[in-house]
């Protein structure tokens, strides 16, 4: 089984989505579409490069990432395709494979300049004319530099970097996940390796309180921090929506320090 | 081809949803994933159960039914697996296995205690590291007693149960669909087996008229009570939303009685 | 590999698009199901048949598209299933295959009498009981011939029709897109054959401009028309949505003119 898994922001009403499948199982019959998402928010880079960071290295070496949110569509950003540790990665150069590139150990990129249809790219849908057929020829067996020439300085996302000292660590918001939790880019090794002393968390003037297990671990609907699943710091209210309740998004600030008792 | 479909709280933008995916692609390459819904509301057990209920009966024999509508994560609420008349359920042991369960001929269920990812289970995301893993092992031929001891008391949700007596039917919504349509717990055989009388519904209190056979029994806009194609007694709107017409939800009082003319 | 496409406005949360999936797996064990969308929204047969129009034709030979926006279920409209060029369709004959048909070459229909599941369909969802296993009957090699008479007049939206003339095209919009994007019923042949003349593009009063490139031919936040990737003019704000920045939706006039400079 050769699987692509789709990540777009297209939502699926308009079937935009449905003609990438469509071309891929056209082009490579054999090939097996999994749906990761399409409802990235419009546009968001930064939402997509995160989300793609969560699944994409549980796949199975082979498996094709098609990502395609790509507010730049028919501008000179190049067309991109990867290889990360034996998994490939399709879609445009933005930044979108930031994240997994940093956690990758050996990759090889190229920009896409052949990809067979024989047809003109439509200047706003390069999902189905140019990454779709991408997608489809690498499902395949292609080879990556079959696409096209090396890129040795894909985009990358500057992300805002968290400060830690022997205090304190500060960071901030980087994403609100479906259930209102607060995605902050303070790494969890810090937390982890200070786990014996009084932490404390603070989301811009509110007091969290310490670093906790898990959500029971507080009343329902009373503020919880955590050591999120994705290895960061999360902030979530149980039975609840922490960002509606903290009134935060992304970008907020987030504190956590050493209780000086 | 051995199915595992996925029935989750998840959203699908985060990536959450596509993890389990992956997790299971990579246990088990063979296995198909297929995404019956991610949309359930947060934390919506009894809305999972009805859903889970509309069609897992419909798979064939061996489908493993991946169900992750978890508000009790990191709890000591147990993990569970179970086979139900020849096909697989994983999740969390909170009730959302009730309706399926009601239904079940032969069953026999376990709780997960062994999973061989050879790594903790993050304390938020039992659906990637306990319930995806064993899914992936289930759908791989896995044995049911393989993965940890028999439960004999699975966890039941105490659904209101309607009152029927020689000249009525009370109960009350169990569910709004996406049409605005209510389903109601009143059983369609005690209306079938009386569709000879005249039957009047009633929501609330508000007249919606006799047991018809389909939305165009009335003109656009009107309402219409139905035994619906879940085997239950439901109140639409024809092309419109019931439940935004009558102002009701889950939980709102209806009646059906024989009118005494 | 045998597909079934599913294109439904049922959602997914309430478990319906997932009983239908069920049916055809256990119909066709070896089929395999892919979701093209179930958003479109409640009712809406030109949106369903602009969807399946932009997707159905990427997908190979053999493939069975399964289309079910009903809002006539069990009225007597017919339950349709149709060969177009080597692709299946399957669905209510309530003009959602208006579009795929008039782009057809060869086709054949008939109305769905024999579905062999030997039960009764419930009035309000052929979608499980008459289009899925008609569906899984196409999908494991079934002849079209098999599953009912045929028909020779399949029912055709009748879709507003855009004026052209020397100096002007006057059309009208016809979907509004996730992006917020107005899609427009004015042939982009049509500007494809001016597009030496200087053309202005305006939706109601207000001036779009002259027709681009893409997107990121103009600012972020302005106005953009563009000949869209399925072939029609489109009306777009780069980074927004133009159907909020104009308050226009599906009806609104739009008019293309080679202008007198």
């Amino acid at each position: 089984v050769r699987r692509v898994v789709l990540l777009t922001d297209f939502g699926t009403a308009d079937g935009y989505a449905a003609a990438m499948a469509g071309v891929i199982a056209q082009g490579t019959p054999a090939a097996v579409a999994e749906h990761a998402a399409h409802d990235v928010a419009p546009g968001d880079i930064l939402g997509a490069a995160l989300a793609l960071s969560r699944y994409a290295h549980y796949y199975p070496a082979g498996t094709v990432h098609l990502v395609v949110v790509d507010p730049g569509v028919g501008s000179d950003r190049r067309p991109l395709a990867a290889s990360l540790d034996g998994r490939y990665f399709v879609g445009p150069d933005n930044g979108v494979f930031s994240l997994v590139l940093e956690r990758a150990g050996e990759w090889e990129a190229v920009a896409i300049e052949r990809v067979g249809l024989g047809e003109e790219a439509a200047p706003t849908f390069h999902g189905r004319d140019i990454f779709a057929p991408a997608a489809a020829y690498l499902a395949a067996g292609g080879r990556l530099s079959g696409l096209g020439p090396t890129v040795s300085d894909p985009v990358r996302l500057s992300l805002p970097r968290p400060r830690l000292d022997a205090g304190s660590a500060t960071g901030e918001v980087l994403h609100v996940d479906r259930f209102g939790t607060l995605l902050t880019n303070i790494p969890g090794h810090w937390i982890a390796e200070r786990a014996a002393s009084p932490l404390r968390v603070r989301a811009g003037e509110i007091e969290v309180g310490p670093v906790r297990h898990t959500f029971s671990d507080v009343g329902s609907g009373e503020l919880v921090a955590l050591l999120g699943s994705l290895g960061w710091l999360e902030i979530a209210v149980r039975d609840g929506r922490a960002a509606d309740a903290l009134a935060m998004g992304r970008g907020a600030p987030v504190e956590v320090r050493i209780r000086s008792s």
